[in-house]
């Protein structure tokens, strides 16, 4: 029985029946977003609607039942279930954000297009290496939020009146938006030092944003190089087993030859 | 006759004709931009303008003639074609577009001259290891074009009216154009939380790119290791080719010796 | 007693203290930027923070007898020594800047903990290389700052005034901010021909700047593959070795064969 | 004579000497953009200024007299004499812009100091693999301001009324500078479709430029992988000769050994 529902829900045939459901479900949602449309067809919609959403629920559970424990051992499987549950939460009394974040249901597609996940995963392995530099940025961030809000909240309240508008203000200052004639020529009309706080932010800022994309492509590139290289080195190994065995019959020859000349004489 | 019509259109000296006449006509249709030169000389731009557009029309026929059927299994005569077809379709009655996608004809350069045939092919074949992650790209804005339009298309209509609005708009978003003091800002006045959906996207999508442009720069690297791997790899080979020439002559000598000692005694 | 210190100060359980310490100071410097959380609790913090900055007199005291002359050749320990300094330094009558520089006392967390340490010994490392582009970089912003200056300090006084204006007004035109719709435009409706100006600045600061990056990226991988290739170097050797220990090996058997023959005949 | 003035001219000490002045030049070039401080000492600077413009044109003509015809085949030479041509101009009568062009004598440092020397030749090494990619562009501008123009024109003079004009707007759009806000968003609203012309646009050129700063970092790299690829061949090459030499004494050895049996046999 178990092994039935596993063969079941891992058919390729059902796999491809789930692919097209998320896609029709996926141009639906785009619809939802016309009113004119809605206004038409909203009730079939919302019936198709909570028809992907009860075979999304009942894969789901057959799921559950075929593997049982190890259903969530499995990343894909625990992120599959995290989307379906946001889903099935009502999205009335305070909850109405969830009715907005069912559309993140779409991203099922990557669980079960085998691509989409290869290159999900090959995208989140880069992301350890660039883990110690984050963490150098957040702490600088951290020190330049605190200062930007002790040294402007007063003046510019809107955009350093607390700690987590600096740390907004500071990332758009980061992403080069506006940085000068929105945010710091009015602020060097109140404050004509405040070149010497934002330059150096952009410098530092910049710097190891640039050494971050820097510690990505040499990531990438090392482990392409270091395959290369044990293929060589693995070509010398054949080579030199190659010749130390023709040394070894030459060997051979030598004491037979010996043996030979021991023999006759 | 065929032969002859195929030596012709292919004679380097047609084909400069060609390229002359492109760029010249590229000359004029620069001009043609400019009121007061059409004024005076508009009547001869005009028919310098049939004349080129004659010529090319025969020179198309004259390659149909010759190459027959492997005329449309290339892609760059399909290219010349449909770029001769557009200049020739009437410009007036609901088709005005064509006549300023006239123009294009000036990409006929890229057919005519070798070395940007070759650049063209370059960057296309880059394309495909591009795909899979723009497909990711694709589906993230998907979801985040659905989600803003239900979330602002009331408090922001020009923005988020619309799929397509979002789309833009977002759009912008990602190329970090006014995204905060043009958007952000702005809706954060209604929705105070509005950082809490761009502030991600921009991550996301940044991190994306990044992972676009590592992935090209990756992928032009590999092939160069490759190549350069493939020469260590033979010389390796041919190295090995040698010295086992020599141990073979070695061997031969040692069984020369053999028999001689074996003869002689 | 000398000794005792020294172990005391670089004892794993102290140093954790003192990461401890860093990151709670951290946590309340984050609160002090909130008025109101500073009304109700202002003085603790203001305990806690006296206690702070008094351990870490402490422990640098305890260093530097600890390492004597040692301590004051060692980057990191000069680094925190000034950290420490800085926070003592009183902050009034006319040093109010300092109390605001109390923050950068966070940056003792890149001492303490080694891994970000390492990083940022790595970003340091980068420098070197980037000097010389820099430093045409330099050269060039200077000589375009005189220019604009001299070109527009009539007209647009607020933008480039004086030197230092013009540094900060190309500098902002450099990270491509309003450039053009900000600054370019408004002085070409009074000097049409400034994009002759400001166009050539772009595009020459672009180009170093991208060299600049390729730079960092090529010295990075080069590195790597130095390492590669010395990998491949070695292995050839040891097989090189190898080979010629085999034939050292057969030749010795060929002279006790050429003895062995010597001797019977 | 003419021995003795080219060892003057190429003396490292004269070489200093012109360095410091044009450093000294650099600064007080520098001070001349203060009007507050040319009030007082402008008759001193002015003084300097064609003292250092008689020494450089001495430094020229020594050089010239010592190098003769070859003077005039060094780019840097011919670089410098430019250089110095400009200074001499008379600033007045219709030539004002030469008073400003004065300060580019400053990029004799770059001549001057060897390092400088290697970086730009380093950097305009890397120019002519960007040509043909760079050609591309300028096709595709050329062809999308024609077009913008027709389109344009009409509704937006001041963006796109010239030719000249559609350059502009359409590398500031490159550039990503208000493309949105600034420019496509008031489009759209007299031509509802205009995205479909500068979405294309912004895409193909962005494109266009990853694959310039690839092609750039590409290049570099494989000269590097290039060198250590031939270091390792080399290698190889080395260890084929040690073993060929050792196997030939072998050979030697042998033949030795059949002289011996065949004599004594």
């Amino acid at each position: 029985m178990q092994e039935n529902i596993k063969n079941f829900v891992e058919n390729s045939k059902f796999q491809n029946f789930i692919i097209a459901l998320i896609i029709i479900n996926g141009i639906t949602m785009g619809f939802e977003t016309s009113k004119g449309f809605m206004e038409s067809y909203g009730s079939i919609i919302h019936i198709f609607d909570k028809l992907v959403i009860t075979i999304f629920t009942l894969e789901i559970m057959l799921r559950i039942y075929a593997h049982r424990v190890s259903f969530f051992k499995d990343t894909w499987s625990l992120f599959d279930f995290a989307i379906v549950a946001i889903s099935l939460v009502p999205s009335t009394g305070g909850f109405e954000i969830f009715r907005i974040l069912r559309v993140i249901r779409l991203l099922r597609l990557i669980t079960v297009v085998p691509q989409m996940r290869k290159i999900v995963m090959a995208l989140v392995s880069v992301i350890p290496g660039m883990l110690s530099i984050a963490g150098l940025l957040m702490l600088l961030f951290y020190i330049f939020a605190i200062m930007a809000t002790q040294l402007y909240s007063e003046s510019f309240p809107l955009w350093f009146g607390t700690l987590g508008e600096s740390f907004y203000t500071l990332f758009q200052v980061m992403t080069l938006e506006s940085w000068s004639m929105g945010i710091v020529r009015p602020i060097m009309e109140v404050h004509p030092y405040a070149w010497t706080f934002f330059i150096p932010f952009i410098f530092m800022v910049t710097f190891i944003m640039i050494n971050l994309i820097v510690a990505v492509v040499v990531d990438a590139m090392a482990e392409i190089n270091k395959d290369e290289t044990s293929c060589v080195v693995e070509e010398i190994h054949t080579h030199e087993d190659h010749t130390a065995l023709q040394l070894k019959a030459l060997q051979l020859e030598i004491r037979e030859l010996k043996e030979l000349v021991r023999e006759k004489l």
